[in-house]
C-alpha cells in the first residue's frame, strides 16, 4: 500500500499543485513537506525520515504526473523517467536469476496516463546456452516472441503436452494456467524471449507458481493432504517436489537433445503448424532503403484474435527515420532488441485544465535516446517520430495493443493525409494557396521510412540538399 | 490532481459523514472545516483561501454524493446539481469559440453514480453560416447527430477521403484517429451537431490534435525532424502549420460551393450508401396524438453495432407526456433538442445502508425542469415520466448506451407490464380483487404517450374527466 | 464514502505498512492510533470514538491487506476473515425477512484482491410452503439455480409472460429488468434458491425495484402524474400499489394451483423447452466412488454464453477428497449446499514485494472449515484441494465466472500433468531419475475424486496401505 499511500499523504498536505517546470530541488513545496514530517509527533525518527524521502518521491512524482508531457527537451535527456512513456533497465527487477539465466520483470504501468495498460506486464528472458527453465504456470494470458536464439519450449495443456522448438522470431501464445518449461538447445547463443502477460486475476499481477524447486507450491499443502494425494509419505514428497531447488538447470548435450528432438515433435520448419507464427518470414508491409516494418495483426493469426494484440517488427536503417505519424486506436509498447535511436512525440498539456476541458491549449515534447532493452509506450491519436542513430540499425519490437482495426495515418511522405485534403480545404485550412501547401506536403515521395536528420544535414553540407530532393 | 485532492483531504478531516439534508451552508462540517484550514501552519494565506473554497466543495460534495437520490423536490428546483443525473448551461466549457462558432464540452461524469458511463463524453458543436472548422483527429470513437442546419463533413481515412453532406437527423459513426473538418454549408442557418465521444485511452479524456492552427502539434517537433520529415525549412513549415492561426475560419461563397460538390461526393440524397443514417426518416416506433418516438439501434445497422450506442429522437407533443417506464439495461443520456418539460424519477436511496444492502428502504424523488441544451441520464431500471410543458412540444435526442437486447417497459398505458400478470398473481400481489386491479392498470389504452396532467386538469375543470376516460 | 475514507485516513497517518504476523492487538500501531484519534482537535467524542473504532479495523484491514494469503494454519482456522476467500453466515444481511421466508445477500466483494468479481453479488431465497414473493426487478442480469424445493417462476418480458415450474437442480438466466416473481407450489418443502446478480450500471450495486408494497416506487411520483399515468385518483392508486403491504404473502392451495398450472405454462417436464436447464440432468464429468461432478457451461448453453458464467455441482463423498488441481482462467465461488468439509489452498504472498515483482517468496497455505452456506472463492491458477468430512458428503454449487475456455489441470491422480512431462524434463525439474519420479505422480490411478486422509489414515491403521495402493 506505500506506493498508494504516499500519492495520497501528499495529495493531502498540498492543495496547490501546479504543473511547474522549476528543477525538483528547487520545489518550496519540498521544504513545507519536510517541515510537515518533522511535525507528526506520532512518528519515529526511522518514519520521520520515511517520510523525508517520501517528500522527495512526492515531488518527482508531482513533477512527473503533471507534466507528463511537460518537460523540456533538455530536462528529458537529462531525467528520462520524468514522465511515465519510457522504461529503462532500472525499471526493470529481476525475480529469478543465477549463473544459466534470468527473468527480467519491467514495473507495473501504474501512472494515471498508463490506466489503458494497467493491465499488462512486461518480462524479458535471457537463457544461458544449455539452460533448462523448470515447469512454472501463471493466471495470466502471455504472448511470446523469440528475440534471440534458439530454443524448445513445453506446453502441457489438459490431456496432451506441445512441444515446439523455437527460433528468433517465432511468435506464440500461451494460455493463462498452461504449465510451460523451456530449454536453449544451443551450444553457444543466448535465448532470449520478451513476453507480454495479461493477468486474468488481480490486475497488473501476474502470480507464477513453481511446482517443483525450493518454493514448490506443493509445500503449501499439509501433509496430510499430501500424502492422500500421491500416497506417499510426505517426507519423500517434499524431497521429490523441492527438486534440484533450482529454477534454472543445466542440460546434458544428451538431454538437450531427447528434449528437442521428440516425435510429439513440431521440430523446424514444422512448428508453423504447430502454433508458433514467424515474424521475421511475413512480407514486409513497408520496405525501401531507409527501413522495414513487418507486422503480425489478430485479424490474421487466430490465436492473436480474443487477446486483440498484433506485434509488428521495425528496423530502421542507420541515419534514417520513421515518418511521423500515429495510431488510430491500437497503444502501442515498443522495444527496442538492437540499436540505438531516439523518438520524439507530441502529446498534449496534462493540466487538470486540458484535461477536464478536452482540448489541450498545446502540445508537448516528449522525447528519448532509446537502446537495446528500452521500453517505451505510444497512446493512440499521438504523433510520433522514430529515428535510428547514425551508426547503427534500430530494431523494434512493438506489441500493439487492442490492434484490430487500427490505421496507421502518416503525416508526410508519400501517402501522408494532407495529400487527400481538397484545395479549397487546404487554402482554408493553412491559409496559403494549395500549391504552395502542395510543395511542402507534397515534396516527400518516400514511403514511410525516410532520410533521417543526419543524412539530411550531410547532404546539406554536400550542399542543396532540398534542391537534389525536389529533382529526385 | 486537484479534485481528486480535495476528496481526499475531506475524507481524512471528517470520519462522519452522514448524508444530512440541511441546507450546505449551516452543515456544522463547514466550520469545523475552516477551522483545519487556519490550523494548518504549512499553508500561506493564499492557500488557506483556497483550502477555505475547497471546504464549500467538499460540503457542496458530500451533500451531491449522501444525497444523489435524496433530494426533496423542493430542493431539487432550487438547485439541480444536487444529484447528479442532470446538467445545464453551466455545466458546460467552451472549448474552442469565436464569432464563427463554438465546440462545447460537458464536464466529465465523474460522479460515483455515474461509473458506467465515467468513459464517455458529450460535446455540442456551433458553426454559423458559412463556418470551416479545420481539420482534426481525436484519440476517441464517436457518433455524431446533426441537430439543426446543413454542413459538409470530411472524413479522412488511411488512403482515400469520404466526404458527406449531411443534413438534420443525420447520424455519422467516427471511428477514433479519423481526420475530421466540416463546414456549414448554409448561408443562413447555424450548423448544430451533438457529438458522444468514448476516449480509447485515457478513460473520460478525449484529447483534440491540431495539425494546423497557432497551436498545431507539428509544432511539438524540433526543427531537424521537422526539416527531415517535409525536406523543407523549419521556418517555412512552421509559418505553413500555423495556418491562419484560427480553428474556425469563414469560407467564400466558391469555396462552399467547390466543399459541398465534388465527386467524392455523397451528395444528398446519396448519403445513406455513404455511411450516414437519417433518424428523422426511420418509420416511428410509437406515434399518437400525445407524441413519437424514432429510433436507430446498433442491431440494424452495423456501424453503431461495435459501440453498442443507439440513438433516440422523442418529440413530446405539448401537454403530453411519456407513459412511465424503464429500460431493461441501456443507460439513456437524453439532451433537449427543443421546447421545455421536467421529468420525474424513482430512485433508490443511496444511504451507505441500501447499497450495502442491495435492496432500498425507499425510493426518492428525482426530478428537474428541462429546456434546450439540458443533458439527463436515465439509469437501467429506474422508472422515469416525461412531460412536456403546456406550451410548446419536447424534442428529446437519446443515446442509449449499451443499447443491444435492451427493452423499454412500459408501467401505464395500453401495454403495460401489469396486464401481463395472472390474476391469481395480481390479487396476491395488490391485495386487492384482480377486477379492480384491472380497472386501474387496464384503463389507459393509450399506447406509449397519453395525456400529460395539465391537459386531463383542463378535462376535470370540464368536469368529470375519469369518468369520461373509462367510458372512451 | 466511509470504509473508502477509513482506507485513507491510516494510509496517511501510517507511512509503515509492513505485513506483521503478530496478533493484532498487539500492534504497537493500534496505540499509536489511538494516541491520534486523542490528538485529533476538531473531533468531538463522537468522533473520537468513531475514530477509534476506525484505528481497531485499520489494523484488522492492514493484516488482512498485508497476509492475504499470509495466516498459519492456526490463525486461520480462529479467524475465517483474515483473508479474504471465505465467507460465512456472519457476511450475508438479511434483506427482506418475514415468517413466510426471506432472501439473504452477500457483502461486496470489495477486497483489493477480490477487484475481478467485484461487479458480482450473490443472494440466497429461502421461500417457507406456499409462500409467493412480490414482482420486483433487478438493474442486474443474474444466473439462479434451484437448490432445493419447487417453485414456480413467472418473468415478464416486453410483450409477454413465461411462467416456469422449477424444481431442484434447475438453472435459469433471468437477464436485467426483468418482472418476476414467484411461489413456493409445495407444502411442506422449503424452496431455495441461489442466485448471481453482475449489476449492469453501479458496480457491485444490483438495486432492487418493488412496484408493489409498502415501499413501491411508484409512491416516488408526484401525485399529477400517477393519477395522468392510470386516469385514477392518487388516493386509490396509493392504496392498490401499496398493496398487502408485505412483499411475502401465503397464497391458498387455489392460488398456488392456479399459479403453477397455466397454459403459458412449462410444466415439468417440459421446463426444458421454456428455457431452464437441470443441472443434475446432466451427464457427469467425473464420477467415482469418491465423488461426483456435474457442469453446465456456457459453451453449450446459449442463455449462459454472454454472461459467461457456467455452473457445476460437486458431490464429494464422505471422507472423500477431490484431487488438487487449479482452474486456467475461471474463478469459482462455491456456496456449500449440504454436508460439512474443508479446503486447503496453495496461495502466493502479497507482500508489496511478491505484488510487484510477480513471482512469490512462497505459497501460503490458506484454508477453512466449511459447512451448509458457507461461501468460498478459488483464484485461477491457485492450486486447491477439497476434502469431505468423515461423517457427510459435501455437496458444492460452484459458479464459474469467466468460463468459457477455462481448463481444470489435475496435479494428482490418473491424468495429472505431471505424466506428460517427457522423462530427460523429470531428471531435470525434480533432480532424481525419472522413475522414481513416475512412481509418485503415477501412483494414484483414480481419476478426480479420490480417497480422503481420514480413508488413508484408517487404511494405514489396517496396515501398509500404500503397497495395496499400488497392487490395486
Amino acid at each position: 500500500m506505500k506506493p498508494f499511500a504516499f500519492v495520497l499523504i501528499f495529495s493531502v498536505l498540498f492543495v496547490s499543485n501546479t504543473c511547474s517546470e522549476v528543477a525538483q530541488k528547487k520545489d518550496p513545496e519540498l521544504l513545507q513537506c519536510f517541515h510537515l514530517c518533522r511535525q507528526q509527533q506520532a512518528y519515529s525518527e526511522s518514519e520521520k525520515s520515511e517520510c523525508r524521502e517520501m517528500c522527495r518521491q512526492y515531488i518527482k512524482e508531482k513533477h512527473r504526473r503533471g507534466g507528463a508531457c511537460d518537460t523540456k527537451v533538455g530536462e528529458t535527456e537529462k531525467e528520462g523517467d520524468e514522465y511515465p512513456y519510457v522504461f529503462e533497465e532500472k525499471h526493470f527487477t529481476s525475480v529469478v536469476k543465477s549463473a544459466l539465466g534470468e527473468i527480467q520483470l519491467l514495473q507495473k504501468f501504474n501512472h494515471s496516463l498508463l490506466k489503458a495498460i494497467e493491465n499488462f506486464r512486461l518480462t524479458v528472458l535471457v537463457a544461458n546456452p544449455r539452460a533448462f527453465f523448470v515447469p512454472v504456470h501463471w493466471d495470466a494470458d502471455s504472448v511470446i516472441f523469440v528475440a534471440h536464439g534458439k530454443g524448445t519450449i513445453s506446453l502441457v495443456r489438459s490431456e496432451k503436452r506441445e512441444s515446439l522448438n523455437v527460433r528468433c522470431g517465432d511468435i506464440l501464445r500461451i494460455p493463462s494456467g498452461t504449465t510451460v518449461y523451456l530449454i536453449n538447445r544451443d551450444n553457444n547463443e543466448k535465448l532470449v524471449i520478451i513476453k507480454l502477460l495479461q493477468p486474468v486475476f488481480t490486475p497488473g499481477v501476474a502470480e507464477t507458481f513453481f511446482g517443483v524447486g525450493k518454493e514448490s507450491f506443493f509445500k503449501a499443502f499439509s501433509d496430510e493432504l499430501l500424502q492422500a494425494a500421491f500416497k506417499t509419505e510426505s517426507s519423500r514428497l517434499h524431497k521429490m517436489f523441492e527438486g534440484s531447488g533450482e529454477p534454472i538447470i543445466e542440460a546434458s548435450e544428451e538431454q538437450i537433445r531427447a528434449l528437442s528432438d521428440h516425435e510429439e515433435g513440431g521440430i523446424w520448419p514444422f512448428s508453423e503448424s504447430k502454433g508458433t507464427i514467424n515474424l521475421f518470414e511475413q512480407k514486409p508491409v513497408k520496405s525501401n532503403d531507409y527501413g522495414e516494418l513487418r507486422e503480425v495483426s489478430p485479424k490474421e493469426h487466430r490465436q492473436l484474435e480474443d487477446i486483440d494484440i498484433g506485434l509488428a517488427f521495425i528496423n530502421i536503417t542507420k541515419g534514417g527515420m520513421e515518418n511521423p505519424f500515429f495510431n488510430s486506436k491500437s497503444i502501442n509498447i515498443g522495444v527496442v532488441n538492437k540499436g540505438e535511436g531516439y523518438f520524439e512525440m507530441a502529446c498534449p498539456h496534462l493540466s487538470s485544465g486540458s484535461s477536464s476541458r478536452g482540448t489541450p491549449i498545446s502540445y508537448r515534447n516528449v522525447n528519448a535516446h532509446v537502446k537495446r532493452g528500452s521500453v517505451y509506450i505510444v497512446p493512440p491519436g499521438h504523433p510520433v517520430i522514430t529515428v535510428a542513430s547514425k551508426d547503427q540499425n534500430l530494431e523494434l519490437l512493438v506489441f500493439q495493443i487492442n490492434a484490430r482495426d487500427n490505421k496507421r495515418f502518416p503525416l508526410a511522405g508519400k501517402n501522408n493525409i494532407w495529400k487527400q485534403i481538397e484545395k479549397e480545404a487546404k487554402e482554408l485550412a493553412f491559409g496559403s494557396p494549395w500549391r504552395e501547401v502542395d510543395e511542402v506536403v507534397g515534396k516527400e515521395d518516400e514511403d514511410w521510412f525516410m532520410k533521417g536528420p543526419s543524412q539530411i544535414h550531410q547532404e546539406k553540407q554536400g550542399g542543396g540538399a532540398y534542391i537534389r530532393m525536389k529533382t529526385e
